[in-house]
């Protein structure tokens, strides 16, 4: 089968590779029609991780069952699935626990928890960015969608990883309807949180990032945009909030966190947050952070540790919560959501290309070239 | 009136100060019999706050009502009552989403949020180391005690703060029954932390400290002294929990942490507890930290920024809570809990002494002497 | 001062009465500008309950603050106030504990709880269909509205009942974003407890009634209408949810619920919904039940007691809440819903009337006339 | 192998039958060395319910796994397990949902949620008072157990069923800890709902029954025994509560509840808590109520209708959760303080016999004769 495979830093290419088959009773076999190029794709693409070279990429993938183990109880071929991006088994103490994110038996590392397609450190499975993928625990893993799967695939797609993850960040805030919410990053995520925040009844949400483009989806989607190459976004909340400061906030960057000149500051963001969030408020941090960054701009922040400002954060009576996204808690409602026709996250794709086309989108994204917002592969599409 | 007066650095003395009087129809007086130095006492004791000279200390307060304004309409002269340390009006938007400790109103400063008795930078209000004590928003304020108050009365005090303190840290923590969790200091609120724990059903509960004393009331009360003068706190706790770590645990120290041989490390306990603490396990904070604290050992903390593990934070998924907690979620369940024999938190107390005495009490208990882990004053014993 | 007085079973009129004053140095005096008509005050019209003639009827009351008493704080002379239904005192247990609809104190009766203004039942406290109103723990019970307060009037004094009552009944339910919601009943809290389900997020409201001009109102919010004169209506929830059901449902009639002919059958709407909501589901009851009610169709209902579906109920693990909706956990949030645009509940709106044409309104409001679907009463209008 | 199988109305034996074997890949066969007579088994047992004859009984579970389907990942031949009596399947919406007692695949009946070993309508499953077990999906329904698990093997069989369902008593009636609880029935379910009380921290735990055996074990366990034949419990909880009544109740007796005299009466036990429980308070319905029991007193309850005080429970505020417990949410947690000491449920058997003896045990354990509080079967044992 053809297959987007990592060779190296910065370069991918688009190669045969052997097929994909069933390996358990358990697993399914998905022909992929979606599959989506991911902002955590680059961190992996840059060189920036341990990712191994010969590794197919892509964990946001949506398809048809084509194949099911003996084991396989509910999943039947022809079904059309959206998958999860992390893997779970459904019966460890994490997966019972409403945690998929960090299930103990997907990934065979015993000091790790959670388990994804196509990831560094995140297990051996390999990515849905190819014509077939191996699913684990189908049962568990397969989400199935309705009967105008087809018509709305590029947002039912999103449920895989970046409107559930988006979603994640406003519940680990704890945003409650009628609040304020202030997220940092525009990027796919960073949208969909913002997008997440409106649809659960936010009052006012606020955008911080740069990129014309992005700020343009911000406002299209009713939320304020805050173009922090024009002033200190703390600032800017400041003034949109008449003081009081947002009730609640997002971190959708992570640790490649830089400013407008490009200079990495991997704390700016979360220091950001707890100066524009108010005394009580919950912050959200869905943005990566590593152990570990040999790539990092010192010492300290190569080791994983950062200068956070625990004083005011702690003064303030503030809450963080992080993570991977348990997608399974939020996938079936997004699901319904999208099929009575009350979310629309394809807003944010700019381009829908047969896989043939990846690597160069895999450049202009990295590049954050203007009006590459979201990359839709169809690796069915010939 | 008699009162424990704050006269700088190290250097506290009782004194003859103008009485206690009602200010606002709100208001009532309160003739303290019971009140305690706490921890956080000696963070002002040691001239590491700008709590200024004269200031009356304080926040830990029972005593029996003796006047009440025109506008209290639920307490009345007789009544004895505990009083949380902080002060709230019932009825901002803090007070209203059960976070007095946070409340808007109190604190005349329109930047802060809180309000406390005889602490520096919380308010003008003076503190309950003395004969009188007057109560702002009495009716939301005062905890009206049954017909065993008298004779449980240095059980009830503990739930003016340290109880409540202890309890939140593991509601911060998001402790769940057959839960472990471990607490790192067993100072008088650690202490509370842990019994919080023992109380709710937790079937493992750890707590680090180095103190003979403390680590036998750990003991006593069923829970697993951990020793860090004697080895790696992080090592002991993977060993008591075969590899898995805690379950959640709660930093009831603050940012005067030093090591065994007295060098303070301020983030020293938070990093610990991010390596003691499972993946997707909670942390709650109540051991305070300062936005700027001019004693610390270097420039980055004395700005209130610390080296914190967020990589690992957030590669495990956890959570961390902070704050001074919102003592009336809890105290009228802590003090059924007294009253009905379920909970007697008096356990922790060394020494009954008289006002009088209060001067050579700090001295002892800022030394850490052995044998000093809890002093409770008498005001009204002559 | 004018005020709408209760002479009896369905005979109102206004009249001159003494003026609305101070008691208490926590009370404010307010000048009423908006007042609604409530279907729960057609219970006590209709002579249903054991109210007490000469009082003034009116619990959703919207104003400007006069006079303040010497314990009044936060509230000032000139603000704009929307007045919860409910009077708490913000101090006892249950007000603390996010009840003030059950508050302990400021009803005067030792056995019940909970307190509102023009209410049988409920306490010695006036209504607000009136030129003014006193209003009991003044700074508690007022939410401040911002400066665009006159211009949004009709929709700000939703929030003094029917907008938290509707969304109580959503939040009992336990209604999640992306689920499905019934509402029996299209009454103004039905259809504010359908207009809430969507603003979290429902993928899903159907309404179920049979006066058009409501039904009409369902369909333009962009929920369900469901016609019950036209076939059972858990036939037709079942057909519009693929036989799976509801998610949850909402019951928003109450004791008074009879067919489409007229014949009334107080357990009808609770036992259709049980047979509307799925396994595991859960019922928010909003509208009102009596322990007693001498005009009920039978000796079983007159004594408070309903045939209820306990068995299916129990073995479908369903969940109810019920009781008076605390309007302080929700009023800042959908005030602030509302200033952001984001809420515009005067929708519903259908007549906007002096107070002297209140009587009339009463009337054509109780037959249940096509067009009366809520009525809007402005005392300071000549 | 041996089995105890029903043959109808008050009659079953000890048989040889079939032996259990695997049927699907992710099954596993356990060999069973220790299950309970359940009060449930006894509605069977009296032919109240449709269970057809040749049923093997029995569904509170534990044993050791003597051989796995191809799919099973996790549990190996060896392992010691307790069962939950409920069969979830993992992947559903309601497993995943928390809810696997109501699992929408493991019963095959399409509008049925939930399954269950030997129980009548809960799907095609044999029970295990036998030798052998067929455990379907093993991975999710096999919770391993320590190495004290032989030794602790009466402790750790009670987490299938009586503990966790004692506990989710607890959870539905949102019991806090210092709160009161008041429980009706101490039959198994009823002693574990008051014991899951105190081990949460309940100030004050009261048990309302009338056999001398059981109220001593109330009284043992440090709750408070209420005689019902001694006079109206409803009185009682308001004596020893000085008239506040409970902070919320638990029902564990259910459509079977008679009075001391023995006259059935369904709706007695949920009216009494009605009345037993303050405004706002919630009640937790574990005991089972029915659709249709055609062996109940009067047609309307034959019909599972009860007259129930809807509008005193609407007029208080009040919630009520039902249904079968979720055991897999609770049974690590009860585990893990069996294993640590910190629970010891065994104190309620009575009885400790091998299977041979089941049928006598059936019939002393249904006249509810004195020292039959709970009994133990041992299909090992020779």
């Amino acid at each position: 089968m053809k297959a987007l495979v990592y060779n190296g830093s910065r370069d991918v290419s688009v190669k045969e590779v052997p097929d994909a088959r069933l390996e358990r009773p358990t697993d399914a076999l998905v022909r992929i029609t979606t599959t989506n190029i991911c902002g955590s794709d680059l961190h992996m693409y840059e060189g920036r991780t341990d990712l191994e070279p010969g590794k197919i990429l892509g964990h946001e993938n949506l398809g048809v069952v084509t194949e099911v183990g003996s084991g396989v109880e509910r999943i039947q071929v022809g079904d059309r699935v959206c998958l999860p991006f992390n893997i779970g088994c459904g019966f460890c103490r994490n997966c019972e626990s409403g945690m998929p994110s960090y299930c103990l038996t997907a990934n065979p590392d015993p000091d790790m928890a959670g388990a994804a397609y196509g990831f560094a450190g995140m297990g051996p499975f390999s990515g849905g960015q190819a014509e077939y993928l191996r699913v684990p625990f189908a049962d568990f893993n397969c989400l199935r969608l309705p009967e105008d799967a087809e018509e709305k695939e590029d947002d039912y797609v999103m449920v895989a990883d970046i409107f559930p993850t988006g979603w994640h960040a406003t519940r680990l805030a704890g945003l409650k309807p009628g609040e304020s919410c202030v997220v940092y990053g525009a990027g796919p995520v960073g949208l969909m949180a913002a997008y997440s925040a409106l649809l659960q009844g936010a009052s006012q949400v606020m955008v911080v990032d740069r990129h014309p483009d992005r700020l343009r989806l911000v406002e299209r989607m009713g939320a304020i945009p805050i173009d922090d190459s024009k002033g200190d976004p703390v600032e800017q909340v400041l003034n949109l909030t008449d003081g009081r400061r947002a009730d609640c906030g997002c971190e959708c960057v992570g640790y490649q966190a830089h400013d407008h000149l490009g200079t990495e500051h991997p704390e700016m963001t979360m220091n950001d947050l707890v100066q524009s969030v108010k005394f009580t408020g919950g912050i959200g941090v869905v943005g990566i952070f590593l152990p570990s960054d040999p790539g990092a701009p010192d010492e300290m922040s190569r080791n994983g540790r950062l200068p956070f400002e625990m004083g005011t954060f702690w003064f303030q009576g503030q809450r963080i919560g992080t993570g991977q996204a348990p997608v399974k808690v939020y996938n079936r409602q997004l699901r319904d959501m999208i099929h009575r026709d009350r979310a629309k996250p394809s807003f944010i794709v700019s381009h829908d290309l047969p896989l043939d086309q990846a690597p160069e989108a895999y450049e202009h994204f990295d590049n954050r070239e203007d009006g590459w917002t979201k990359v839709v592969l169809k690796p069915a599409r010939s």
